[in-house]
């Protein structure tokens, strides 16, 4: 794990969520090499379907890579494996470990991100200590089917007016779908495809970065 | 979890593994709950297939009815259910997290179990710290698909002869294999249907507890 001090300014702009659906399970970890070449900013390994000991090897490869380049590991779901691989973080919804708990066993440096999919989890959730929120979906996406009603614009908009927490939207986010939602109060974009499934991951991930650059207000 | 003093003298004889694909997803605590009030002396959550909210919702629930009877329960593979509930062990194998991690994560006080499927596997993890190995699997089983090829009682006896560790046999124990598997030197043995599919939990439990009281050397 990286120490508090560097994660205090984490820089959540360009997102990248795994899916070895897409880059095929041979291609991840250089997947997301390519990605840290290109710009990405934060790194969620996700992986729901391979045995726990094929987790801690390829998010222990992640994390060295990532390290080396000073860009944060989050875990998706599992704390068992961003334990053993000292990653910097979990991602959890309301499907996994809630985030109380979550914040326990990380301990008090780790970053905790935890997926809001209305206003009313947002609002429940505010004054826990929480680092960042995962705004999802923002749009329909076809990445994940188990999402409520997307947020669209005027809900991520609304949101922003209501909370403190950094706003990692995901969701159908892409170069068409960026810029706006940038300016509708997000603090960095979340992708999967846009990334995993593009073929020239680097390419992407330096595209998109500039894209970001020139559309977050006032950056 | 339960203080190291009454996990020193752990009764592995008669140790039920989960399954909510026989005993139904509804049934499972109730099922847990009847094959305690028959006389399991150990429980392992096994779960492979919902979300982890849901394996903690289940593990916590099992993990209160277990203490108040003072029945040990141990996690298969999941460290993050374990330590979110305060499971007194886990139980890893080769496709789960290491067993010296394991131990690490969850301090000095905790069970850990590890599969052995051959003698190699043994010799390797002798001198680890693990409390007890499940010798997988005794016989051909329906149960678990992924295991190698079985010890049999001739490979049993030759482990027992080999190692220190208290030894829990799984794989194709029921009434009739129980006797000659306890006499060929398991410390107790594991079941999966012989209680979950039964739909008799606490009476299947209290005849195999019977039968291991009376096919124990020296009990």
């Amino acid at each position: 794990m990286m120490d508090r001090k560097s994660l205090s300014n984490i820089d959540y702009s360009l997102y990248l969520v795994t899916d070895s659906g897409m880059t095929g399970r041979d291609r991840l970890v250089e997947t997301v090499l390519h990605a840290a070449d290109g710009g990405v900013t934060v790194v969620q390994y996700r992986e729901k379907s391979v045995s726990t000991a094929q987790m801690i090897r390829e998010a222990a490869e992640i994390r060295n890579l990532l390290h080396a380049r000073g860009i944060p590991l989050i875990i998706n779901d599992r704390v068992d494996v961003a334990l053993a691989v000292g990653a910097d973080g979990v991602h959890v919804g309301r499907n996994d470990m809630d985030p109380v708990t979550a914040r326990k066993l990380m301990g008090p440096d780790a970053i905790i991100g935890y997926s809001v999919e209305t206003m009313e989890e947002a609002q429940n959730a505010e004054t826990l200590d929480i680092d960042y929120f995962g705004v999802s979906p923002i749009f329909t996406t076809p990445t994940k089917t188990d999402t409520g009603r997307p947020w669209g614009l005027d809900g991520l908009q609304n949101l922003r007016s209501h909370t403190g927490k950094p706003l990692v939207a995901i969701g159908g986010l892409n170069i068409h779908t960026i810029p706006d939602t940038l300016r509708a109060g997000a603090d960095g974009v979340a992708v999967v495809s846009a990334i995993c499934a593009s073929g020239q991951p680097r390419e992407s991930a330096r595209a998109l970065m500039d894209l970001i650059q020139t559309s977050i207000p006032n950056k």
